[in-house]
């Protein structure tokens, strides 16, 4: 495997699964050449008679299977979704071999795709693989290089081509009998179903598969009949309760609430919450959930309203809206029951897809307008340098979801406790590279907050505050005071998957784990 | 120039300004090959600044202009749209020359383009002209050949690669600083924008100009930020007073009350309007609006809730959504004032656009679910072939619209005097076909009723109902002898325009008019 040295010193494969590839050159330095992709033309005339097949196996026997073609699903159900593994069983029953599955993300739910993975059914994978697949794919068990991109990355990637889908298969909470379909309405609601939008444009073949069929039209129309060739009504798309929680629950330990109000303070004390056109994101997590509320109760105080703030929906947002702290929601997710009630009822509650919020492939997306984006991470290095995806102990456990995308905000702060157990979570050098440094703007930690020197206009902005920043150094001196120094992972070779970033360049390479560890 | 002979034995050309073309087969025959075009791969990298620019000239600066590129606007604003000219008249002052214009449809207000096709700024069109500029065309007045497209076809071809844009300009009503588009908020505004989706989307450049420009972001995204590469906001677009009418105004006329009426009768005693998903669509005509005030007191009398109506929307589909007739309105554009409140406030007002409603090359789009369809025509002959585009004496002065599409309804009937002034509108040939006879099941005028022969299932339904059913050929007869034979137009040899057919083959040619008429 010829091998290429990124700008941040990083080895990289300079062609993966004989497709040639660009190493990472730092941020906005590669331009691409060439149009988009389109799927091919299709005509009215093949679309007559009803859409609408019995069965998935009716359907199924009405699409072009051949070896080694790549399909495609969405993970807008999660850990909840049934259709995966059924979709793949029948593909298996049918004696394929050798599929690529291109997931947005994969969940331990779809831990019978390692049987076959193993069986050749399976060939490997290209998106997010979130445990028991990724520990496969650690230790070498895929017979191709697994491709980890970022929710706009993979947007990116199926329109400008590079990754080709032959047929996708879209869980869609209601369809109807054209092939419209959203998230919003029916029994396994999720809230948006913009993760598949993508592969409805532009996969060769499309099947939507749906446990409320209902008559034209439905609305609203994430995914538009006009790119959908089958509709296929099944009983269930999953278990209702692991698709979207009853609510998401904020963090409690003393510890956990420190590090969320450092983080809403340094949003505040950093001046962008006065400033016109506020906007934040934050995920779902415990300290998440935590710092939106810290950070509305600055809001209050500084009778601030956000022009938007960026779902991830849950009812910490939700209340926002309805409290007139934000005009807007604009929503990727919903992450609980409120998120998807919000979606379907309030008229500022907006479904977004990864074109409009993420893809960098674009005439701009809204990611950079963002103000104050609040990510985790499993790893931080002194160049901060952020990993999402392994672990310390080198397992591939994790995606990128839209990590490398909300980063792009203009204040985009890591919050991670200090170590974890045994593991120090700042670290000289991260074991795999998710997001560069130079787009990493602060570190919050439980003991102190480090602030890129990158950023000397974020800290011109913080002098007087009274928040403990400390230097990124500092942070690694303590954490390794506590933890001692780590052992480090022993890797073969072996590349077995790489890191996309979000503009398609290679940032990395996930080498296969000693399995004497 | 070779010309090939159609399924319907009209002459067309083989090519058309250099590009092949294909004859029209009959409905469905026609199967496309080939994939979707795209537009060139933009990066995020290249957008990290403001889109904002301060005039229409500092636009055109940031613009790769040339001579012989082609240009578009859609006619959202119709005859009050006051930026196309402006456009043209700077591109003439910048020393541009032979620019293909390719607006969805032009208006009386743009008959300064007439003086600027004459002076070698502007080659052609691609696109309706109704009034001068059709004029100018007939007699020969431009450079290349004309075509002429459908709502629906227009799409299509951008869609398929047919017609490529170098620089699209988007008149939207409301506009945020990302691009974000739409119509239905600010003083200009006109209701959907969706004639300007398969610009935005296919382009190689896109500038949205608004005269209402706001924060990020507006909501709805008729047109998204991120195919966007300037927003330009001016004083105003144009006259709103004939963007939209204050009212639309309902037929007062008997005769035109009665064509209505029988119409609407047609529809009941059908027996659609009782079956499961009944639809309709009609315009925005006085004798369309009293169609529509007919066929709801059928619907009332029956207890039928239509699945949707099919806009163009109006005060009579409005009053229908809020008086619970309808489930949906599906609003391709708004005719009235009332069209645009409903379609900015009612959540059951849907914003549509030529891809999801009449482009033939998708995977099905709604057209055909629509039951029934009543539109207009200049001429309809004996095989029921309709002209919408020239007049009985052979001048090109309407644009397709949506005809050839809203045709594909399962129930299309044309409604029409059976003659205006000294002109039969039933001949034994019409000048140009618009539409197949094969598409076109019903025409009913003042003095009958005449049912396609080819659907004698229509014929079956309407045994038992008092309408005055007539044979074509009598509506022939007696509208000739009201008339007399009409003279015919003479022609020239040379085509001026083609008719294309909504799947992108040739219907029809257009030729030069002799001027010595």
């Amino acid at each position: 495997m010829e091998m290429m040295t990124n700008s941040l010193g990083r080895r990289v494969p300079a062609e993966v699964n004989g497709q040639k590839k660009q190493p990472f050159r730092g941020i906005g330095k590669f331009q691409p050449t060439g149009r988009k992709t389109g799927p091919p033309i299709p005509s009215g005339a093949n679309f007559t008679a009803s859409k609408v097949v019995d069965s998935l196996d009716a359907a199924l026997d009405r699409l072009h299977l051949f070896n080694g073609m790549t399909i495609s699903f969405h993970h807008h159900l999660r850990d909840g979704d049934g259709i995966v593994n059924i979709i793949i069983d029948k593909l298996a029953q049918r004696g394929l071999k050798d599929i690529v599955l291109a997931p947005s993300a994969l969940f331990p739910v779809h831990e019978p795709i390692v049987g076959h993975i193993k069986n050749g059914v399976v060939s490997h994978v290209l998106g997010s693989m979130n445990g028991p697949i990724g520990r496969l794919c650690t230790t070498g068990g895929m017979k191709k290089t697994a491709i980890l991109r970022s929710h706009g990355g993979r947007y990116r990637a199926i329109q400008d081509g590079d990754l080709h889908i032959d047929a996708a298969f879209i869980s869609a909470p209601t369809a109807d009998t054209h092939g419209n379909a959203n998230g919003v309405l029916g029994p396994s609601a999720c809230g948006p179903l913009g993760f598949a939008l993508a592969d409805s444009l532009y996969a060769d073949q499309v099947v939507v598969i749906t446990d409320n069929l209902v008559p034209f039209p439905t609305w609203p129309w994430s995914i538009e009949g006009g790119n959908v060739d089958w509709v296929v009504p099944v009983e269930k798309l999953g278990d209702p309760g692991k698709i979207v929680s009853g609510t998401t629950k904020i963090a409690t330990e003393p510890d956990r609430l420190m590090i969320a109000d450092y983080a809403a303070r340094l949003v505040r004390d950093s001046g962008l919450i006065d400033e016109p056109n506020f906007s934040f994101q934050a995920g779902a997590g415990g300290m998440s959930l935590a710092f939106v509320q810290y950070v509305a109760q600055y809001m209050r105080e500084k009778k601030v309203v956000a022009d938007f703030v960026r779902g991830g929906s849950t009812k910490a947002l939700t209340d926002m809206l309805k409290e007139g702290l934000t005009r807007f929601i604009l929503d990727g997710q919903s992450f609980d029951l409120d998120g998807v009630q919000s979606l379907r009822e309030n008229p500022n509650h907006i479904e977004t897809n990864p074109f409009v919020s993420y893809n960098y492939h674009t005439k701009g997306c809204f990611a950079p307008r963002v103000k104050a984006s609040v990510l985790g991470g499993t790893e931080i290095d002194l160049d901060f340098n952020v990993n999402v995806n392994t672990h310390s102990d080198g397992w591939l456990l994790h995606g990128i979801g839209g990590f490398q995308d909300a980063a792009d905000a203009q204040l985009t702060i890591i919050t991670a406790p200090l170590y974890r157990k045994t593991n120090p979570i700042v670290l000289e050098k991260v074991v795999t590279v998710t997001a560069p440094g130079e787009t990493i703007d602060a570190i919050v930690t439980d003991h102190g907050i480090a602030i890129n020197p990158r950023r000397q206009d974020l800290l011109d902005r913080l002098k007087g505050s009274d928040l403990p920043l400390v230097s990124i150094e500092e942070l690694h001196e303590k954490a390794i005071a506590a933890t001692g120094v780590p052992a480090k992972p022993r890797f073969k070779d072996k590349v077995v998957a790489v890191i996309e970033w979000r503009d398609g360049t290679l940032i990395d390479s996930v080498y296969e784990l000693d399995p004497g560890q």
